[in-house]
C-alpha cells in the first residue's frame, strides 16, 4: 500500500509542514480514511465529511492547540481527531475504552471543550477568549457551529453577549441547512440569502448582534478557506464567518440522502451502498412503537398534537409529521420552546405529545416545572433514549430524569416495561389527564414482535405483579423488568416480581403488601440511584401505614438497590455498560440466587 | 371622594364602553391607584407604570378574554389585574391567600398563562395560536415581551419557530432598555436604531425571522397605540410591534431611579420619596455578604471572576462589577450561557463565581451537568434565593435545587448556616477545588451583625457539631440551623445538633457516630423532601459501615424529616410559609419536645 500524506501527520505541526498545494490531497485521504473506518465500524459520517477542508484549513492556519478551537456538538470532529494524534486510535472510535465519538477534554489537549449537546461552543469559546484577554494572551479562539445549532436559544444568548465583548472570537457558521434532520425555522430560510450590511446599508442579523460578518464562502474550496482564515487570524473582536458546506461531501450517496447517512451503520466504502440487514424478524424499536401509536391515537382524536425539538427521525415523530403535517411540529433544537409551546397548546384543550430525549429534557427542566407542572397542564412528555444509550456515552445517557423529575409536584412519572405497556400508557394519557405525565423509554428495540396490542387503559399509579414468591421481591421500573422476567422463568426462581410502572404516584398498596410479606426487596432501574426508584423505596420503608408512624422503618426487610451509581458512565455497547453497573443478567441472577439461598 | 372612571370598570367590557378620549383619564387613575396601593403595601412598581397605556389600549381594542393576551414575566401586569375584575382584590396583592404578584392561570380567565420566569410568553402564545388555527377560531393572540426578556434564548427559539408558522401572533416588544437592571448585550444596542427593512432594503433582525415588523412607536401615546393596535387587529401571521416605553412612567423618581423603583418598598405616594428605614443595626443580607466577600477574595486573587445573568442588583454582584469591571459580567437573562461561559473560563484556569438564583438555575440544568460536572470544571455556583422566597411565590421558590443537583456526579453541594459559613465556603472554593461546587443560601438577612470574620478554610464534606445530647439528634442544612440553635439554647434542650453543611459529599463519619448513639434523628431543610437531605439520610440509614451490609438498616433509629412537601407552595410572607410546611420555630420545638419526652 502506497504511503499516504496522511500517514505522516501525527499532529498539526506535521500538517503545517506540507505545502498548501498538498492540502487537497490530504483532504481526499482524510475523507477516504474516515469512510474506510466508519463503513466498517459504524458511527457518525456525514457531519465529518462536510468539514474536511475546514478542519485541515483551521489546523493549518491556526496554532492549535495554543489557539483554542471548539467544535459545537462534535459529530463533525472525526477529522479533527485524526489530525491531532489519534489517527490509529480512531479505529477504536466509540468502543468501550476507546476514543469517544465526541471531543472530550481529557482525551487530547486539542479537545478544548467536551461537547455532545448542541449550541455550547460560542459560550465556551467566549469564556476562553475572556480568559486570554485578562492574561494579555494573543491566543485566537474559534467556535465552529452548525446552522441548526446556532438557531438554538443558548447560542443566541452567547452571540448577544459576545457581540459587545471586546475579545478575540471567531465564530464559524457551518451552514449546510441540516442538523441530523433538515434545519427548520425562520433563521434557516434567512441564511440562504444573507448579505452583509456593507452591501445593503442595514445590518444583517449577525451584524445586528455586533459581529463582523464575512461570507458566505464555499467551505469546500481549500484555497478560499485558507485565504479567508489567514485574514481572520489578523483580525480581532467578535467575528462571524459564514461558510456553506455539503453534509456527506465526497460520498455521493451521503450527499444525496443526508439524513440516512448522518450515522448510516455499515456500508460499502466504494459504492456507499448500505450493508443490507434483515430486521424484519426483529422486534420494533420503541421509537417506532411510539411513532405508530401516536398516529393511531391521533386518528381517533383530533386534539392530539406531536412536538419534537429537531429529532423527527430519531424519535420517529416523522411518522406523525407525514400522517398529520398540520398537527406535528419539528421546532428545531429548541427544547425550552418545545415544552412551553406544548403548555400553551394544553391551555386550549389540545393534547400535546412532546417527545424529547431524556438527556435533552435537561435543557427544558425549568419549563417542565414552571410552565407545565405548576399549572397542572396535561402535557404528555415522551422521554426517548432514557437510561444508558451506549456508544454516544456520558453526554447522552438519559440517567438523571427519574431523579430530576421526581421532586416536581403534580407530575406523573411512568416507565413502560415493554412496547405494549408503552402503547397503553400513551393511550391512557391521550384520554385526558388532570396532570402532566412523563413516559420514559429507552433507545432501541423492545422485546416482542407482537406489539400491536389492543389499546388498554391503565389506572395511574398502579403496578403489575408478574410473578409471586415468598422471601424475595424484585421491583423493576422500565424494560429491565423484561430481563428479570426472563431470569425468573429460565431459572425457575421463586421470587415476587413487580413491574412498578409508575415512579410517581407510587403504588402504596402494592408496597405495603410486598413489604409485609418479604425479607428482601431488590429494586432495579436504569437510572441514577440517587433520587430514583431505589431511593424512593428506601424512603418508603420509613413510612409505616400499619402503625401510623412515618419515622420508623417497621419492616425488617432488607433493600438492595441496583442502578446507576453516582458517577458518569462512559461510552460503549449498552450490554457492556449494563455489566459495568451490575444491571446485566449475570449480576442480577447472581444477586437473586444469593438472596434465595440465604 | 369623587367617583373615578376606574371605579366603574369591573372588567374590560366596562372599559370598552368609554370613549377613546376618556382613556387618558383612566390611565391617570390607574397609575394613581397602583401608586396608592404599592406605596403602602410594597410590590413591583416600575414595570406596571410603564405599560399603563398599553394595558388599557390592549383591553380596549382586543376582545379579551376571548382574544388571548400573555404577559411575559408578569411584573408589569398590575394594571391588567385591576382592569380584569381584581380592582379591590389588588389590595391583597402578594398577601398570603391574596392575589399573586404575577398572572396566574387559576386566578382569572384573563390570565391566560402563569408567568414569573422570563421569556415564556411567545412560546405559550404561539401554542395558543396554533390551537386556534386548528379549530378555525378567529381569536387573536398577543404576547407582551420586554427587551431584556426577548434577548433570552428561549424567546429567540420561539421567534424562530413562530416566524415560519402561519398563525395569528402579535408580539409586542416593550422596549424600555431595562429589565430589573439595565438591559445588556448586543441586541439592546441594536434596538435603539432599529428600522424596518421596508425603509432600508435589508430586513431588520425581526424581519430576518420572518416577522412583520412595525414601529418603533411611543408606548405612552394613547391615540397612537389605539390606532396601531386596531390596525394590528386586522392583520394575521407573525407580527412584531416595537413600542418604546419608560419604566416607572408617571412617578418622577421612579423614572429617574428605575432600578431602585423596580420594587421600591414603601414610599410617599405624592413625592415618591422612599419611606426611610434604619437598617444599620440589622444583620446584612446574605446577598451583601456574598458581594463584599467576593470582592475581598478577588482582591487577593486575580483569577477570580464574577458572572450574573441579569441580577447584578438582586445578587449584589454589582459590588464586584464596580470594583472589578473587567472581571465581572452581567450577561443578561441568559442562564444557559452564563453557566457554559463559566465552564469555558474554568478550562483556562480562571475561578468563576457564577451567581444564579436557585429557581433560575433550573434554566441551566443541562449546562451544569453537561458542561461543568461532566468535565469536573471547578465552577463555583452561588445559588441565591434558595429555599422559600416569600411573596414572589411558587414561580420563584428555590426549593428543588438540592434534589436536582444531588443526582449529578462530581458536584459538591453546600449550604452555609450563616454569613460566616458562607464566607468560609466561598474562601475554600476560591482556593481551587478539583470539582465544581454549588453553595446555596437564602434571600434576606443573615443572623449576625458581626459577619466580617477572618476567612477560614473548610474541609469539604465535613459537618459541624453545634450541641450534644443523648437521644435526639437534629441534622440541619442551611440557615434553618440558626433557628434550631436558638430553640436549643432558649429551651435548654438536650439534643445533638449537627450543621450538615455539605449535602454532598456527606460526612459519613459524623453520620455513623450519630446513628449509633441516638434513638431519633430529625432532619430539617428548606428544600424538597423528595431528593433532599431527609431523603439522603433515610437512604444512608440503609448503609451499614459497621457490618458491611449495604442493604440493611442496622440501626433502630427513627428518622423524622421536615422540609418542603411534594406540592407547590404558594406566596406570602416567608414566616407564614414556614409555618405552612412546619419548619417554623413552633413546629420544630413541638417535635423536639415530643421526642425528648418519649
Amino acid at each position: 500500500m502506497q504511503e499516504t500524506l496522511l500517514s505522516r501527520i501525527e499532529d498539526p505541526c506535521d500538517l503545517r509542514r506540507f505545502r498548501e498545494s498538498e492540502l487537497t490531497q490530504i483532504a481526499q485521504e482524510l475523507r477516504d480514511y474516515i469512510i474506510e473506518i466508519i463503513s466498517q465500524k459504524e458511527g457518525h459520517l456525514g457531519a465529518s465529511l462536510g468539514v474536511i477542508e475546514l478542519t485541515i484549513a483551521l489546523h493549518y492556519v491556526f496554532d492549535t492547540p495554543d489557539d483554542l478551537l471548539v467544535w459545537d456538538v462534535g459529530h463533525q470532529a472525526y477529522g479533527h481527531k485524526i489530525l491531532t494524534g489519534r489517527r490509529e486510535a480512531f479505529k477504536t472510535n466509540r468502543d468501550y475504552g476507546g476514543l469517544s465519538g465526541f471531543p472530550k477534554i481529557d482525551e487530547s489537549n486539542y479537545d478544548t471543550f467536551g461537547v455532545g449537546h448542541s449550541s455550547t461552543a460560542i459560550s465556551a469559546a467566549l469564556g476562553m477568549a475572556i480568559a486570554s484577554k485578562l492574561s494579555n494572551s494573543s491566543k485566537k479562539h474559534i467556535a465552529v457551529v452548525g446552522d441548526a445549532s446556532i438557531a438554538s436559544g443558548m447560542a443566541f444568548e452567547a452571540l448577544n453577549h459576545a457581540g459587545v465583548s471586546n475579545v478575540d472570537l471567531l465564530v464559524i457558521l457551518n451552514d449546510n441547512a441540516i442538523g441530523i434532520d433538515p434545519s427548520v425555522g425562520a433563521l434557516k430560510e434567512y441564511l440562504t440569502t444573507t448579505k452583509s450590511g456593507k452591501e445593503t446599508g442595514q445590518d444583517n442579523i449577525f451584524e445586528a448582534l455586533k459581529f463582523d460578518y464575512s461570507g458566505p464562502i464555499d467551505g469546500h474550496d481549500m484555497n478560499g478557506l485558507l485565504r479567508e482564515l489567514k485574514r481572520q487570524k489578523t483580525l480581532n473582536g467578535p467575528r462571524l464567518l459564514h461558510i456553506r458546506t455539503v453534509k456527506g461531501k465526497g460520498l455521493k450517496q451521503a450527499e444525496i440522502d443526508q439524513v440516512r447517512y448522518h450515522a448510516p451503520g455499515k456500508f460499502d466504502k466504494i459504492t456507499g451502498d448500505l450493508t443490507p440487514s434483515d430486521t424484519s424478524m426483529l422486534p420494533p424499536k420503541f421509537q417506532d412503537v411510539f411513532g405508530h401509536t401516536l398516529v393511531e391515537l391521533a386518528e381517533a382524536n383530533e386534539k392530539i398534537i406531536g412536538i419534537t425539538p429537531a429529532m423527527p427521525t430519531g424519535s420517529s415523530m416523522k411518522i406523525m409529521m407525514q400522517a398529520f403535517p398540520d398537527r406535528a411540529f419539528d421546532v428545531g433544537i429548541a427544547e425550552q420552546h418545545a415544552v412551553t409551546l406544548a403548555a400553551g397548546m394544553a391551555t386550549q384543550g389540545l393534547i400535546p405529545f412532546c417527545n424529547v430525549y431524556s438527556t435533552f429534557l435537561q435543557r427544558a427542566y425549568d419549563q417542565v416545572i414552571h410552565d407545565v407542572a405548576l399549572q397542572k397542564l396535561p402535557v404528555i412528555f415522551c422521554l426517548d433514549r432514557a437510561g444508558l444509550v451506549g456508544k454516544d456515552g456520558p453526554t447522552h445517557h438519559g440517567v438523571f430524569d427519574l431523579a430530576y423529575l421526581n421532586c416536581i409536584p403534580d407530575l406523573i412519572i411512568a416507565a413502560p416495561m415493554d412496547a405494549m405497556e408503552l402503547r397503553s400508557m400513551m393511550f391512557t394519557a391521550s384520554l385526558g389527564l388532570d396532570l402532566p405525565i412523563a413516559i420514559r423509554y429507552p433507545r432501541g428495540r423492545c422485546n416482542s414482535i407482537n406489539w400491536r396490542s389492543t389499546l388498554g387503559k391503565i389506572s395511574i399509579g398502579t403496578s403489575r405483579t408478574l410473578s409471586r414468591g415468598k422471601h424475595v421481591a424484585v421491583l423493576t421500573l422500565g424494560p429491565i423488568g423484561v430481563t428479570v422476567q426472563k431470569l425468573i422463568q429460565e431459572n425457575q426462581l421463586s421470587v415476587t416480581h413487580i413491574d412498578v410502572r409508575f415512579l410517581k404516584p407510587l403504588d402504596k398498596n402494592m408496597l405495603q403488601s410486598v413489604f409485609e410479606s418479604h425479607e428482601h426487596i431488590v429494586t432495579i432501574e436504569d437510572g441514577s440511584l440517587i433520587g430514583g426508584l431505589g431511593s424512593t423505596i428506601k424512603n418508603y420503608a420509613f413510612s409505616n401505614p400499619s402503625i401510623g408512624d412515618e419515622s420508623k422503618k417497621a419492616y425488617s426487610v432488607k433493600i438492595h438497590s441496583l442502578g446507576i451509581p453516582d458517577t458518569f458512565i462512559s461510552h460503549g455497547p449498552t450490554e457492556q455498560l449494563y455489566k459495568e453497573v451490575s444491571i446485566d443478567e449475570a449480576s442480577i441472577l447472581n444477586l437473586l440466587s444469593k438472596l434465595l439461598n440465604q
